[in-house]
């Protein structure tokens, strides 16, 4: 768990962005419950108001930890910086998640340098569990303790248990893909947003498939999979890290065999 | 929230059961991670292993505290009883998202009459979550305290959040009957299992459909969802207690706009 090139800072002031974000948001999640109208209809959309408020907290923080950094944010864009390193920033992904109260969404932290994701967090602050990939691997921490991660060995598509977030999943060229290999495998399961890539670093599931991301959404995901063992990549085999078409694969077996259907789409 | 025809004693037992549960099930859950093989083929199956013992220590804490009432429970069948109440026993309800990590599972318990079920429990346990429906009300008790639950008074299907655990619901006709409905609301989300019926009693969701039910999945959500407000029937409207087919209503009009379309199929 030793890695000289990875420098301590990063965890560190990730950590605060992490905490800042779940003190940001959990006060607005489920808040429009107890009977009220229709959220929109009393002008207080909490995930807006939540989404908004995590990302300036955590811009605070690196304006005043890591100012020569840039920033990449879904909620206000990119800020140049001069270090080579970018901070990589969804303070909720899976909106649909989060008003309808399922705690399938997640805070997202990457940190990138010129060739993608090296570090990344997702973090799920109602349930308390915080997943981390880094060059020094793995890990989840929440309130029991912290468990190493590490992805699943199944080696068959047929015994592959495979995530995405809705059954269209994308275009209907895409939605084909994915029903193509869904198809093929033990189970399908749809609804957890961002936290399927978590259960998949946490050797729970074997694939998850998504179109249609935007590079915030995939670069923590990515690097928390690639440091729990496992491999993404968009339905071509390269590079997924600016967003697309992603397949995220336990190892590297079942992820060629998942490939060998998804790139004829 | 007094209610005399309410016996006190039945929510200190189902609380004590749901503690037994838990207890059985969370070592299990998760556990077949960190690398291993396929679950199965290490002869270990820790869904059936958690299920088995956690209706075995319910059954147990009743054989004690209440000899005289009857028990329907998903792994030991039907036990007779003389007081003209059921147990109605489900220790893990969505065993697909156990296998996956997904925390939308949960223990069901209800009491039922011969009228039907008057007292639930879904309990999550990795949440830490216990959502509760008696004569008295709707709560939600979890690490930081206690919630009372009302479902909300969303009044146009446009507007509704709709939830089911899978997109091909149960038969053909089910399928399409489900989707029929899902076109005329704003958001249609899969995946939480019985979790799912918790989120419609917290005010979060609208509409849960399912179909292919056992009474032991649908009794435990019928006393909640009606203690904070909802409805729940059958597809044609009359009761929903012995399974089959279920629609969950936040409200007795949303209720009827999807009833409405429902009761073609």
């Amino acid at each position: 768990m030793n890695n000289p090139s990875f420098d301590p800072d990063i965890r560190r002031v990730a950590h605060l962005l992490a905490d800042a974000a779940r003190a940001a948001i959990l006060p607005h999640f489920r808040s429009a419950a107890l009977g009220t109208e229709n959220k929109l209809s009393q002008g207080y959309d909490p995930v807006t108001v939540a989404d908004r408020a995590a990302e300036r907290a955590m811009r605070d923080i690196l304006a005043a930890e890591r100012p020569d950094d840039a920033i990449l944010g879904e909620e206000f864009g990119a800020q140049a910086g001069t270090s080579g390193l970018t901070w990589v920033l969804d303070p909720i992904d899976g909106t649909r998640g989060f008003v309808s109260g399922t705690p399938t969404w997640g805070v997202l932290i990457a940190v990138s340098n010129g060739t993608g994701p090296f570090f990344g967090i997702i973090d799920q602050p109602y349930i308390g569990e915080r997943f981390e990939g880094s060059p020094e691997g793995a890990l989840l921490t929440h309130a029991r303790g912290q468990n190493p991660l590490r992805t699943r060995k199944t080696a068959e598509l047929s015994q592959a248990v495979l995530f995405t977030t809705f059954p269209e999943v994308g275009s209907e060229a895409e939605g084909k893909g994915f029903h193509a290999v869904a198809g093929h495998t033990q189970l399908t399961r749809y609804g957890m947003d961002c936290y399927a890539y978590a259960l998949l670093a946490a050797g729970q599931v074997d694939l998850v498939i998504e179109a249609g991301l935007q590079a915030y959404d995939i670069q923590a995901p990515i690097a928390l999979v690639e440091a729990a063992g496992g491999v993404v990549t968009d339905w071509q085999g390269g590079r997924a890290h600016e967003g697309g078409r992603a397949i995220a694969a336990a190892n590297a077996v079942i992820h060629a065999q998942a490939l060998a259907i998804l790139k004829d789409y």
